[in-house]
């Protein structure tokens, strides 16, 4: 369920009770995994090597929204933070998506990477860029992260990215079976999914400590909670908009 | 004068006319330099050798306020830019100023060259870091830079950036003028200055590529030489204020 009051106060702004320890609240925040697109019916088509062709390249075509979305979005956060220590941290996500050439090292960046991995399942760089395939159930979770990012004090837009705690084991899943079941896809395209096993871990620790470090008392980290189930429920919804279009083969 | 209607609609809809060519354009844009601060009393006391310590001190703590604003202003860019080739570009003036280590390279950013400026001319940093010097007349003109680049489009925030077409002269002025009049400041303390000469030349040729290219019919032409002075006003209205607080010595 997409949360569309999540901009207003907290639903929990009289939550009582003790604030959860650090362990504690870490851990609440790692079991909500629970919820995670990786359980959702299109993804475990995709990963279980069950998808058509046409299923893999409608799933690529409407991520590649979600791609170009996040260094919008890490933008924001960056808009809104006073912190010029978290800058500096933050900044680099930016540069991993967008990618970057300064001094004698060039990285062509996430976006272009996915864009490769569009080649190898038999997209043109021209149908996935122009959006054409975008289903607007995607477009719309999408934006909702963005606008959220804009609007949301930064540190919870910092919380928000939560879900790369889950991230590198659905990379992981995707490496060891996209070979194994989609022969016909080129492994290089996989590369994407091989980069963002190391960045995301290393992402997540900054994530993780700015959510740690601000969300301390027990209203505020009812409300980190929420925020993270608001991003889940984006990237749920992005796969329920995908399963409505392309259908869920079993 | 500050423009408080500058997010409304261009006052010149109608604006009639040929459009002007890029070259009349840009030329334009270059005259506006006669209105840039570089010609404000309280400028030309501190670059002609006639500031107290006090002056300059009070110049370096209220100016450090926009230093600090300036990266937060161009990730509200990034944030409004869909243009990733655009992205690439201007993510580096983020680096730039706050700093950033990636590989063999790093950077202290432009930030702390600042803060070192700052104790050059014998101010703690820990005094210009809280801001206890910033008057409000440079806060309010220095927020209004930022709250007009998060919501202005994104060239509009681009084109706003011009001042910098006159920057770099009144960067070599400071390098040339203060070692002579100012002796008790540490020549080191002015690395700020000479990093920004060929730091803001490489800006201004991204900035002005988009402004000439994005605002083409006379009307948006109009717009753009707009919204430059109102970037002038914001300069200009910081040394009216930094000059109200801490004179002017002839």
């Amino acid at each position: 369920m997409m949360r569309a009051d999540l901009l207003a106060e907290s639903r929990h702004p009289a939550a009582g009770g003790e604030p959860w320890s650090r362990t504690e609240f870490e851990a609440r925040l790692r079991e909500r995994g629970a919820a995670y697109h990786i359980h959702h019916p299109f993804n475990v088509m995709l990963n279980t090597g069950k998808a058509t062709p046409d299923q893999v390249r409608g799933w690529v075509a409407n991520r590649f929204y979600y791609q170009i979305a996040i260094p919008v979005k890490d933008a924001a956060v960056l808009a809104n933070c006073p912190d010029r220590a978290v800058r500096r941290g933050w900044a680099q996500r930016i540069l991993d998506h967008d990618g970057f050439e300064i001094g004698g090292i060039a990285d062509p960046g996430g976006i272009e990477a996915w864009l490769r991995l569009a080649e190898a399942v038999g997209l043109t760089r021209a149908e996935v860029e122009d959006l054409r395939h975008v289903v607007p159930g995607v477009r719309f979770a999408v934006d909702a992260y963005v606008n959220f990012a804009r609007r949301a004090p930064w540190q919870e837009a910092v919380c928000s990215s939560l879900t790369e705690l889950f991230a590198p084991e659905i990379h992981k899943q995707r490496l060891a079976t996209w070979p194994q079941h989609y022969g016909w896809i080129d492994a290089e395209g996989l590369a994407y999914f091989r980069n963002r096993v190391s960045q995301a871990r290393r992402d997540v620790e900054q994530g993780l400590a700015v959510t740690l470090d601000h969300f301390t008392a027990r209203a505020q980290q009812e409300r980190a909670l929420e925020v993270l189930q608001f991003k889940l429920d984006i990237l749920w919804a992005m796969n329920d908009a995908m399963a409505a279009r392309y259908g869920v083969s079993t």
